[in-house]
């Protein structure tokens, strides 16, 4: 493989982007940019896994399980091999030293090469990632391909950087005044903690995976997956040609490795209390996140679990650009995002726009009616909304419609190309800010296509709020609409404070729940929501560690 | 103050250290290049202190405390102020967003600032540590000045390469194809954790002390220090000039306050667990080091624990060398270090040297020697050896001649100038790796003059107690002789697997129980000596969080 002349230019790129925070990507978005029958190959490319067995050929298989079913419908029918994890761990540790002595620089190479057949493959990636999380297609295809090959890449650019601030070798020589001085030979060593766990979630198996995988792996850990069991076919997919490159390029292919569960089995809690684990990588539930960082001691843990979204509304000067970014960030992949805004802090005494005063209750009337005009097009809806990822999401969007006054009721949308797609648009409930049993609905992360609309005070009652919020609750993403200079700079102090990322006044086509590799931090990882951030240093400096030897020269 | 131009060049200088790890230092080891005054200056600043009130100024001071007791025998008579701590930790986070927002270069130049003052009172620290912890004069002032200052300083730029690395704004401009390009304005903050906790040591209070003082402040977080109720001076020392420094600077000097503690009062495990408190360092027993990792959950915390170092002895080319070399770290502060050589590991056929073969018993035989002959002038025993620090570790020496055949007694050494200082030489007892209850001595760190000469069956067998030593007791250094190029290699392999930093044939000035800033890391992080290593990215990334504020451009 001519790994250096292939991938070093866009290592050299993805160095400069981390600095600079510019935009970048290699991996195009566009679904033509993959040939002119990059589409239809990549559907028979999936097509052609259904039904079967996923063969890995990696040692340590006691059976076979599998059990994935699209939320669009169809069973994928794949079973996948079973892990005997006495035999699986002992064997990933076994390419070990090689993969440390390859060295940081072919480590990212090697990771590069993984993640450019992964790009080729977006497709085929795309069709697996919308069958297993709900998304809808486009979604599928951007945000699990392109966009979570970014993040990969984005997590090998960040590994590289850390390793190599610490030179290989050097030469120190200490002045004893008139006597020789003092010498030695220093050499360096970024050594592998030991096996990386990631466990995968059903809604981003991808885009959330991949950071911890690529980070891991660059740094020279072994890395086992284990996937969300309704979400399996993406990682699996990404293991074997991890599996592939490593082969062919002269390491010992189980340096990464699949571990699939049987129904039932709860094996990521076995695995995170392993011994050979020294890593782990979770996103999901805050209640399995915090059990990890209790429990799993032995292991560097990184969470990614649930949080309180906030948008806090004061005033604007181009309220309808408000009203439809708003609209669309309730509405993409039918709140299913962990980034997805739930609270939205509006005065009772109404705002100010730049199309006059609104009340309270025009504010919320008005956002009402731009996610019916947005998703009022069945074709328009389905795309943009996707399917419900399960049958919880879809309990609690009922539920949720007893919480309070609903301002916008949640509609039913029929997909005719998977009619038993379980498709809705969001459902948004009025609460009051002031009252403590809403204040227990709004409180609380109610993961899906829900909204709640409170009544605040005053703008500084929601500021004292999303501080609360943030603090208790954790957040993902904070959003503010101002045109006062001040509460611009109030609410800045507060997620300074709190440690939440914040997008200010968003009326285009950026949005509040979007992050872009190599420029936006995807948390922050100093609030309850997550214990680190897509990426930056924090997340790859631990990883490794840096072994010295020193000789007298 | 020219911060900038006094202090930017130190910055860079140090900068560029730590990228090559050369040596370098800004701070001299040599007592006179202080100043022909300096040696009677720095006496007599110290002797002013004693019999006295160390007034602080800093709120919430509920009453006195003091009780300090030189290992050398007078009694310091000082009292530090006792911190209300409900009054004190909300005082100290009051000027925590002006220090944020001031940046990471000012926040470097002000540390820098804080340091130099260090600096040019180095003789009075060496007095007031010597004092405290028991080292001999000349190493009190070296380790407990110049060095300590170059592991601060060496804090402080990995602190603020770290925060620098995001710039503070970026521009980014997303093509669209034919439409408009997305656009955002972004900025990043480097923002802090909350109110960092400082544990101390007895040992080495500036050494220990400094590296995460300095990472802290660097990074924003006001600093709490709680000095071991045995060593208070030097830090209480340490946290006036940081006051003075930070309020001429214009920042609140309750950025920085101390915590002294009543006899038996036990505050750090108070403080530990105040919500307030967001970060820990700690020097320290493995006890009350996994105590806090266990239970400080609400903090990011950095242990250095104990460990039980290890010196492979398998052949040499320079027998008289190694022999020398040893004695010398087995003498160093009377083995005080977390980094003194415990077990000694020798072959019980013996050895090959240039000096032709040497059975077990002989060269255990002739390390005793040597420490005899370094030892043998009672001037240069105390030079090398300081005091004992505390009974315990008295009872430990004495104890140390029951475990085994004992190769070297302990020696009384008589301190002319100190009669109450307890000085005692190391003793060397000789055990075998073969038998469970010399085992169960040697696994086990017995902190202070004491060291175990082990005979083992081979130099595979050492390598494998070596490596199973690392992996269950954890290791701060570990030294090797050899002269086979395989051995060599097998050796580094156990120290790359199990996370040990390796001295290989040390002859020379260079010893295994010392490291320089900017170049050595103390610690590795990655066995269960230690959670962290002085200093590397891992040691400062997690200390702030990047917050991100975009908006539409």
């Amino acid at each position: 493989m001519q790994l250096t002349e292939t991938h070093r230019p866009t290592l050299d790129r993805a160095l400069e982007a981390i600095r600079t925070r510019a935009y970048w990507s290699p991996h195009p978005e566009h679904p033509k940019a993959y040939g002119e029958t990059g589409a239809a190959d990549g559907l028979a490319a999936y097509q052609a896994l259904l039904g079967s067995r996923f063969e890995l050929d990696q040692p340590g298989t006691d059976g076979w399980t599998g059990g994935e079913v699209s939320p669009y419908g169809p069973e994928l029918g794949i079973e996948y091999p079973h892990p005997d994890l006495d035999v699986l761990l002992p064997a990933m540790r076994a390419g070990m030293a090689a993969w440390r002595d390859a060295g940081p620089e072919t480590r990212a190479l090697v990771c590069l090469e993984v993640l450019s057949r992964i790009s080729a493959r977006t497709h085929e990636f795309a069709h697996a990632v919308m069958h297993t999380s709900g998304q809808a297609f486009m979604m599928a295809l951007q945000a699990g391909g392109p966009h979570a090959q970014d993040r990969g890449l984005e997590a090998v650019a960040y590994a590289y950087e850390e390793q190599t601030r610490t030179p290989q070798t050097a030469d120190w020589s200490k002045p004893q005044g008139k006597r020789d001085p003092l010498e030695l030979r220093k050499a360096f060593t970024a050594a592998p903690r030991g096996i990386a766990l990631l466990i995968g979630c059903n809604t981003f198996p991808t885009w959330n995976g991949y950071p911890g995988l690529f980070a891991s792996l660059a740094t020279g850990n072994p890395v086992l997956v284990k996937p969300h069991p309704r979400a399996v076919l993406p990682l699996a997919m990404t293991v074997r040609i991890a599996r592939e490159v490593l082969g062919e390029a002269g390491f010992d292919p189980n340096l990464v490795a699949l571990a699939a569960e049987r129904p039932g089995e709860g094996i990521a809690k076995t695995l995170a209390l392993r011994p050979e684990i020294k890593i782990i990588d979770y996103t999901g539930s805050t209640e399995f996140g915090d059990w990890l960082e209790e429990n799993a001691r032995q292991a560097q843990v990184y969470t990614e679990k649930a949080g309180v979204n906030t948008v806090v509304i004061d005033s604007t000067d181009d309220y309808k650009g408000m009203l439809s970014n708003l609209a669309f960030s309730l509405s993409l992949y039918s709140g299913q995002m962990c980034t997805t805004p739930q609270n939205l802090l509006i005065p009772r005494d109404g705002i100010t726009t730049d199309a006059g005063p609104k009340s309270y209750d025009e504010v919320v009337a008005d956002i009402a009616a731009s996610v019916s005009g947005l998703l009022g097009d069945d074709g328009r809806a389905n795309a943009l909304l996707g399917a419900l990822v399960n049958p919880d999401v879809k309990a609690r969007l009922e539920a949720a419609a007893g919480l309070g006054e609903v301002a916008l009721p949640s509609r039913e949308v029929a997909n005719p190309e998977f009619p038993d797609a379980v498709v809705r648009t969001p459902v948004i409930v009025k609460l009051d800010g002031a009252k403590p049993d809403d204040e227990a609905s709004f409180m609380s992360e109610c993961f899906g296509p829900v909204s709640f609309a409170v009544a605040v005070d005053s703008t500084s009652d929601a500021l004292e709020l999303l501080r609360r919020t943030v603090r208790d609750k954790g957040a993902m993403t904070v959003g503010a609409y101002t045109t006062s200079a001040e509460t611009e700079r109030a609410v800045e102090e507060v997620c300074l404070e709190e440690s939440a990322q914040l997008s200010l006044n968003l009326t285009g086509g950026v949005y509040v729940n979007q992050t872009a590799a190599f420029s936006d931090f995807h948390g922050s990882g100093g609030n309850p929501a997550a214990n680190a951030a897509l990426c930056d240093g924090a997340f790859v400096s631990n990883r490794f560690r840096v072994v010295e030897i020193r000789r007298q020269a």
